[in-house]
């Protein structure tokens, strides 16, 4: 397993790490099966999504925004920050990747984001190479 | 690694595969571990749900039209499918399933789904085993 | 693979089932990998979140609530539960925890949990540990 640092400068912020991740891959030398990437906090996920269009994140904050408000009067979690660990739940703690000949199998358009709720903060997060079968 | 072809017709669209799954986990020879389906696509996910009933998966495409609108005037991805981006990280990328004995463990009403978002397309699905320990 | 067996006393309800996990790991003897946990109930889900404060939990079940109402008249599903089916979805029927060491690497709020969309009932919850590469 192997642990990044990421810094985070804002509330809602979503980071790509696809890089990261194929540079683990290729450290471990593994060539088929696949990695996941798990957060190991509760105001923050991982999802994988479009990494072309920066507008799609953008929008995707928007969403998760309007379906989770970051205020409501009926929340009982006294930090304030509910609405972040909701949305870690809605995207997720891990992210699963294939892994063939030594290379994440990614679609054309899609990237794997770490996704901060209730930045800023230093974050970290784990990668973990499973064998193939 | 095996992909797949699915084509869908509709914009939404639920199609499960636990058969190209199951057949997939047979041509392997796995025995005990499990299989993972990813799907290369930022438009599209993957689910386990309930295949008994298709209306579950008319009311999960109606819930999911809801918590995501397709027109917001505040939407800045300029193609016009940020609620297909959304629904897609909802639902997620991925979908993990026991395989033991050579046959996926699914409960009696499960079915893996592939969700189509923004068909209709012609869409890739990967599949994946991985070793128990 | 290991099935444990879950009674649940509300409709919707969280039950940390993390010492459960890592006592399954022991059990195993898996030292670097993974486990997975899969829910096979299409009513039910798994998520990982905090585990510190309860009321982070009562906050989920609120949002959860208010993003799927229990009742709309244009639901399909004769079963009267498309909410909760639709919730399952939205946290997902796995789970996937690292393990390092022989130990669950969780972050130090982070809590591994069943969820209960349509209790109260008696349910299963399976665990396959993965062989890290």
């Amino acid at each position: 397993m192997k642990s990044i640092q990421l810094s985070t400068s804002k509330r809602t912020q979503f980071l790509e790490i696809s890089n990261q991740v194929q540079a683990y891959v290729e450290e471990t030398g593994l060539i088929d099966g696949a990695v996941m990437v798990f957060v190991p906090h509760t105001t923050a996920g991982v999802t994988v999504n479009e990494h072309a269009d920066p507008h799609v994140m953008v929008d995707l904050d928007l969403v998760l925004d309007e379906v989770v408000p970051w205020t409501r009067r009926s929340y009982q979690h006294v930090e304030g920050n509910t609405a972040a660990h909701a949305k870690a739940s809605l995207m997720g703690s891990s992210a699963l990747v294939p892994v063939q000949g030594g290379r994440l199998v990614l679609g054309t358009w899609q990237g794997v984001f770490f996704c901060e709720f209730d930045g800023p903060r230093t974050r970290s997060c784990h990668m973990q190479v499973l064998s193939g079968a």
